[in-house]
């Protein structure tokens, strides 16, 4: 097994802030046999370990503060097997999401969770629970992992659910290991739900002139028999972003904010039915323009609604939120929080999933000074999370909690919960070694 | 609130195997301020609790051995809130599924579970992660359920799940209680997932001669872009039973073992599309009849399909089992299942879920005395759950551990992984007084 005490900068960089962190080693494993000893040389020099993956999470969960030990799965990166009966691809968590849809393409299957980056490691996207584009119709990351190999602190292994579509046999361990952020254990293998491909997809672009004439067309759809394989939306600053970046032009249409909606179907005759249900319904929407997009004219505005957040990047540095607030207080949300950014003096981007009332604010920094950029953050952080909580939202839908939200989380969760989530960090992890201080202290 | 030491015979009797437990007192509170008294009061005397529903169940989970106090919900019963914008029905944790269907009749939604009994409480279908007909589409109940109202041991109350439809805000609480069996709190109050009615449905009868004819038509099944709503599989034998309990006649229809799918859609068109899709796949079937059935004959076999298990129970004691496997493993699991019945000398009747691998198998007392019958039923259930072990399955699919599974469900799980759910239990009911001795010692 490769351990360096040369650690790469990649591992020691803040990806959003950009600060120098410290870690003490790195290790690649290769075999189950080299994850439990490193695992156990840690526990026998009472190391802390953080596991790390492709490290372009948005919350610094793999950001090492004090010297703690790294645990990199980049060498443990096999495509196991593919599993045609029951529909699951088991890999090692080191693998690429770009790997897995690249390994993916010549079969007949797919597998739904399509999150920003697909550089990210699959084990990454399982410790974040991450969401994507496609969640509103195929869920997220966690209802598309059948199973995972986990490693405990003190080096034991278990396998976390099962090949089984139901079960009722004991307590569900595989969910409370999705979305622990690599505190409760190391995941190192997964069996991934496949799906049937679908074989006809076709977008539709809607412009609108206000927010307020956006949201009940959001609900409707949800409420209808549709069920878009996404449902985006973004307004025009957002978007101009993208352009210059990607440097293509969008649409020539009218609409100040937009809905970017996917349809997919088995074949061309019920996305013609789709499509037309959509079309009907459409009729009593106060929309400024309606569009079923060309080939070519989808593939362009999804690159763009994808290079969203690096156009931003692109030009400022930026702090990216990923809020969630139940569906029908999207609109009510976005409204309080442009104010909220306005009278702080934080310019801000908003765009995000509205099938899941998952809204991605990026907060600006341009031309401020960091003592300056992070008195305005952090007061505008707090007023954000606290307006997200009073409507009965979370301060992460998909990046996680990690460093960067601990604050805000701490404040907005119920203490009790706060309590119960200690209980079993201390329970499995007497410790607290595996990626201590990260989600709560 | 009520609290009595005259405790209904219903909550002290064994549903399976008719044996008398016993119970000290039950109470019956109204609000959540009487839940954590009663809590409190329980904690102080250190008894043990036992939340109780309606007593359906058929692992003995609620079944009380040692005089624990029982917290009845049949008075917390209130359907709170039907919200149409997040599509979400708040509820009680004593509604009945019956009476939730009865509500939601009137409306364009449905609560997509169904369990076998409608008697059940909504509060005890998520205790034991409920399964049913329609899990192959809809998800069992886990997938259908957005938050809970939990209450610890210690009286402290959590909300767990929320409206919002993405959450990687800390660890997954709400999936860790649901399937828990009241052993790590107790359910109050649900927010359940709901789903616009689909405007048509059509099922299909296909009559097979072999078993082995049958399994490939679910794996190409589930594998193809169709969605079937139901995918159930049963034998002449199994249906024979319920042909005699309800007094109906099965299809004059050729086939020794049959499939039952139900296809669901938005109008006649999709469904009409779907059925040509089954009937084009259906002629590389190895299969000796296929029938798209009227309404009339479609209510009927399914009303047989849902009296197999009171037909069993109407002539002979039985003992009920929801094994479940990977969905490639079905047919191999019942042939070698059905050779170890026959080897105990137990008469057995399968049938199940075939669109999740949940195979349903009554073991037949018939005229066998109580002592023999015990014997016959040890000897045969080790068997039975070894080869499921052995073929990557799970002692329970829907029904939960509760009591009867106990020792084979230790002698099926990874020992690391009864300790992980030993430590959890342990950390959230130190004294371990709720539903104490259920799942595991």
């Amino acid at each position: 097994m490769e351990v360096t005490q040369t650690v790469p900068e990649k591992y020691t960089t803040h990806r959003v802030t950009g600060e120098k962190g410290k870690a003490d080693r790195i290790a690649f494993p290769e075999t189950e046999t080299e994850i439990a000893e490193y695992l156990l040389q840690a526990a026998e020099a009472q190391q802390p370990i953080i596991t790390v993956g492709a490290s372009t999470g948005l919350t610094g969960a793999t950001f090492p503060q004090n010297g703690e030990w790294l645990l990199s799965l980049a060498n443990y990166r096999k495509i196991l097997a593919l599993d045609e009966e029951t529909l699951t691809l088991q890999v090692q968590a080191g693998v690429t999401l770009a790997e897995i849809q690249a390994y993916l393409a010549s079969t007949a299957y797919f597998y739904a969770p399509d999150p920003g980056s697909k550089q990210a490691t699959i084990g990454g996207t399982a410790a974040t629970n991450a969401g994507g584009m496609r969640a509103v119709k195929y869920g997220v990351t966690r209802e598309n992992i059948r199973s995972m190999v986990v490693f405990l602190a003190d080096g034991r292994k278990l396998t976390v659910g099962s090949l089984n579509n139901k079960d009722s046999s004991g307590y569900d361990l595989k969910d409370l290991f999705i979305g622990s952020e690599g505190t409760l254990g190391v995941i190192t293998e997964l069996g991934l739900k496949l799906r049937p491909k679908p074989a006809v997809t076709v977008s539709v672009l809607i412009g609108f002139e206000h927010l307020d004439d956006l949201a009940p067309v959001v609900y409707q759809i949800l409420g209808s028999s549709l069920q878009p394989a996404a449902l985006e939306f973004f307004d025009r600053e957002a978007i101009q972003y993208a352009e210059k970046f990607l440097k293509e032009a969008f649409l020539a249409i009218k609409g100040e904010c937009f809905l970017l909606i996917t349809l997919d179907g088995p074949d061309e005759e019920s996305l013609t039915q789709q499509l037309e249900q959509m079309s009907e319904a459409s009729e009593s929407w106060k929309k400024q323009s309606f569009r079923s997009l060309t080939n070519e004219e989808s593939l362009r505005i999804w690159r763009l609604r994808g290079a969203i957040g690096a156009g931003i990047e692109d030009v400022t540095q930026q702090e990216p939120l990923d809020i969630v607030v139940p569906i029908n207080k999207i609109t009510a949300t976005i409204k309080r929080l442009r104010v909220v950014c306005l009278q702080s003096n934080l310019r801000a981007v908003f765009f995000g999933h509205a099938g899941d009332g998952n809204i991605h604010i990026c907060l600006l920094r341009e031309g401020l000074v960091q003592a300056e950029w992070e008195k305005r953050l952090d007061v505008v952080l707090h007023q954000i999370y606290q307006e997200v909580a009073k409507r009965g939202g979370l301060p992460s839908a998909e990046h996680g909690i990690g460093l960067l939200k601990k604050p805000y989380f701490r404040e907005a969760i119920d203490p009790v919960k706060l309590q119960v989530m200690q209980q079993i960090k201390q329970t499995l992890d007497p410790q607290n070694r595996l990626n201590p201080g990260k989600i709560f202290d």
